[in-house]
């Protein structure tokens, strides 16, 4: 179930059964020579609803943009500080709280975002830790990498020139998405440098072409079906694990 | 052009034969027993990407959260406090500057988003105000239902019944783009009340199913498709214009 | 009454017959040649005191510097940035709603403030509808020259060049309640261009003298008198609509 | 010159002789039984008022809404919280700062402004230490009981029951300037006691009719006018030191 | 009782017996040729230190880093603005209103932070004010030069060139606690200058050595020990008169 | 050298040799029966001291409040909002860049400060990248534990017993670094048990006595002893190859 294709009473009904929802959380920023922009919110956004028609999951809209500084240098990247970032994702958690959302994950789809979501987490919990009473719902973070097995898959894929940014996995479940959309270029050199993150005119000094240790050339229509496919499994199951999860008095 | 299934490259080439874009933006909010809860951030990207088909635009993704704190009430409504929704406006905003964009109009589907958005413009060009110098980009907040005509329009389709939320024109609209999202139920009163917008609490009591003033029934795939015709082709005039328009010294 | 010449025992005692305030907002910001720099903050004091005269209304001190960043290239310009404004809304409403005010009527002076007002009115209700209770206080902005007859007297008044910014209305009224602040200029040309609002350099560079589309040549005291006498009438008129609202359980 | 009733011209006419301007900052807040809510703001505005009539000074509009939180369990108070009240002065002092202003000195009327009047200018001035630059302004902090000669006079007239609030120094201005509005009640005790300052309840259970240590029937009208004559007189020096005041390279 | 070297048991144990609890605070800047960067914070922690080794008091850690924007042009001076400092003083605050601490001292270090602590007092009680309700926590500041009879003392030590910063009396402190870390320099002029603080630069232009008034050659490790001595007994009394104080209902 | 015993003129000869500086960064919070409340800030300030002993460092005073919000149900705990957090950690770093530190080195003793840290780091990053123009500096994070060779020593000190919080190895270091303040407890069960971060009362629900999975009987003052010995001669080696390394044009 989509939260934004449905009424509000559809969504009434589905918190009779169920306290849970996903928020397919990304980025927009450049990915590459080939890479879509929209990538880090396109790979946790097709891997949520591909889960949600195989389960009774909801799905709230796609937090698009994330905490993208340091690829300010490239044309087309938007991204929020992380002070905007952690007031946004409270503002949103604050919402879904005042409906009765209990278990709140968001599906991740960018690195950089890692630090200011739990962050934000912190924030919010600080608030009713600091009131002295219980928050009333519980946050996770989860990277789409990180669900059960596909990690491991990817490593398989793509043994080497994996990466860190414009890596082979997110392009090919893009590509697998949205095939209208795959672009071609030559990668020079094939696996791009790696290096530390800073500011933006840093990282374009470091990653001329924005690539940070990948060979995004490995990607394929395929491999990136079969982590979609995978990772949709996986976020199934860990819904029903964090839905059961309880709560202590 | 949509930026989120462009390159970096891509974005860069379109700069050097225009400085605008368009960002849709709108609200994920109730919209009454048969409205989508995103109808306010589908109808401007609906458009939006209408228009791009027909011209060279490009289109920017989809701020997708707005200013609805009085439909908190209503189940699967997010909202972003004014102040959140500005220091987030502003981000994307310098973001898009840094770029080089220098026209950047907002396509708006909410009206409960105009004044925190052009809050957010007198912000950001306060910012160039105080440090005595150029901003270097002019905004532009169009709301879908002022492009030139389309006001006309919905008030010919709907001379009695249209109201102020969850409206037959956009109901319409999601519509014609989203058939399999169509939704049915029975409106008492036809045609619901009027009154100010106040919390969410007063507003759950004014308007026991969300509607304010409006009559959806009316709503069909037909008019919503004429709708967003005239639509798209007045917002690609309009961006013709703003981008036309010079700065004086 | 008003406030700042009452103790805090006469408020009290106020509170007992009414719950209702009016609080004058404007600008401290150029106004042309000829305009005084107060006249956005003055002009509502001055209809505020004058209905004051007539009925028994409770007005506040003069909230007297609003949001005027655009006039900032032009000496004597004061302006917050929208956060300051918003915040510092925020506290004079939560102020008076501790004292019991439940219909606060802001009789605005500048158009230049509607967007932060409104918005400072959401992030003021939002307050409440995050925490799940009503707001107990209701907000309205009513701009002077909205109040009932008094655009229309002023059309009737100045068929032309009448303009957005100095116009002859509002430089009317302070000339009929300042007479001995009536200033005189020649103005090249009658009638000021008009153009949008971006920021001050821009503003400068198109409104060489500071006015927008006016021709404040047409001013009176005569003239100020009656839109006052009018304004003041449909001031008490409005408090008496507004104090009678009922809120919905 | 009052800067409220100028014109942009008029101000920029002052600013090739001058550089220096008072702000009249106050507070609206209850004063005990008899004192006006706007004591505080309107004492520096009578005193400024009164030097401005006799020397070549520049007035800006008053600053009425100040720190006065622990007042608000009395009808009618309105108080900025110091986070809002810092950032207000600092857009005030921004603003100024634009058009030339370097001597900007706030006459305050109100004690309990003063921490977070200093706090403001050290936010300003920090804006500059951070950004290794010159500020390019002096601010000043004069309390009006602290110009030359005025606590010594106030002392004389009022030897006991002076007090911290409410106190008839005070009450004697406004009594000087505003006859009309002279307020009669009985005190009880006639000497209020003392105590220190915390939140407002903590200050209504300490000072149950809102004087602090003050007996306000010694003020008259006369010993107002002896108090402004030497305030506005000594305001004068104060401005004529300040603006001769260099600054090292 | 150290809290820092304490268990929460412990804390929780000392929490039967006293409500109360001493927060050391300073600054960390620079002291001119021969003071250490640290004296600020120092000095208020030997203090208190020495006061726990002979009363039953609880020393919270120090809070080391205070508003010293004005000596960010000598190397070594740590600042926070003084909105972050206010931030963050409420937050330490509020964490140790939960526990129940009903009366907490700032034992202060540094003239600089006086303001922006009070405004942060006010900033905490404001939150209880504008909830109507109360704050549950009477709050201190008391610098450690002006316990009981420590001023009188310093005076009597240093009854020339005592100076406003790197003053001898701070500095002999530092001497007696860490006679290791004596420095030696000659000074030039032997009593430095006076003059306002306003920005970093500005601040350099004046203090050309960092010192304002100042002689720290008169300092001795005796002076500084029977300045300890002092305070530490002042201090133990100010804590047994604030603990005693009551609240009224 | 501990920059809090060094002048300004000191710190200004380090800096013609070195561009850098560590900053020992922690928390004050709850350790279970036997912890030390300032565990987190201790165990980096012990091992930046023991470092500067051995190699020409400078160590920046302790930054000894973090995010432990959810230590609050637990007497003695002080924790900043992550907001608060990273706008304290936005002015130490921008102070330090002032005088022209290039490497800053944060030592860091709490889990739960890395995504705060690291979102401060994004944020100091973004106000160059907004700006177009490089930071001037280089931020690391560098949790003790993950000291070369030092996560190593512990699971070999502590194969079982470990945990997270309150751990063996923490606890060692303080006990070798203050001998005389050894607690003791029984501690039931021995190994405490493990489950996610939320609220406060979350966690105190969830962890009676304030442990995460460790054993802490396990610590000694010579397993502390090795510890530190390791983690400092890591650190030295860390921080000559940070200062080493060189930033791209």
């Amino acid at each position: 179930m989509l939260l934004h294709l449905s009424t509000w009473a559809e969504v009434g009904q589905y918190l009779t059964r169920s306290r849970s929802i996903v928020v397919p959380i990304g980025s927009n920023e450049q990915h590459g020579p080939t890479g879509l922009l929209g990538t880090d919110w396109l790979c946790p956004q097709i891997i949520a609803y591909e889960a949600e028609k195989r389960a009774d999951l909801l799905i709230a809209p796609t937090f698009n943009i994330g905490m993208a500084q340091h690829h300010l240098a490239f044309a087309g990247t938007i991204s929020l500080r992380p002070s905007t970032f952690i007031a946004a994702i409270g503002d949103w958690t604050r919402s879904l709280a005042l409906h009765g959302f209990e278990k709140i994950l968001f599906l991740n789809g960018h690195g950089g975002n890692i630090a200011s979501i739990e962050a934000a987490f912190s924030e919010l919990y600080a608030e009713a830790s600091f009131a002295r009473r219980r928050a009333g719902f519980a946050l996770k973070l989860c990277n789409w990498w990180d669900l059960e097995g596909v990690g491991e898959l990817a490593r398989e894929q793509f043994p080497t020139g994996h990466g860190a940014h414009a890596t082979p996995s997110e392009i090919a479940i893009t590509q697998w998405a949205l095939p209208e959309s795959i672009k071609h270029a030559a990668y020079s050199p094939q696996i791009a440098p790696s290096g530390p993150i800073r500011e933006a005119l840093d990282f374009r000094a470091r990653f001329a072409d924005g690539r940070m240790g990948s060979d995004p050339a490995q990607a394929s229509q395929e491999r990136g079906g079969a982590l979609v496919e995978l990772a949709a499994q996986s976020l199934i199951r860990e819904m029903e694990a964090f839905s059961r999860e309880s709560v202590p008095d």
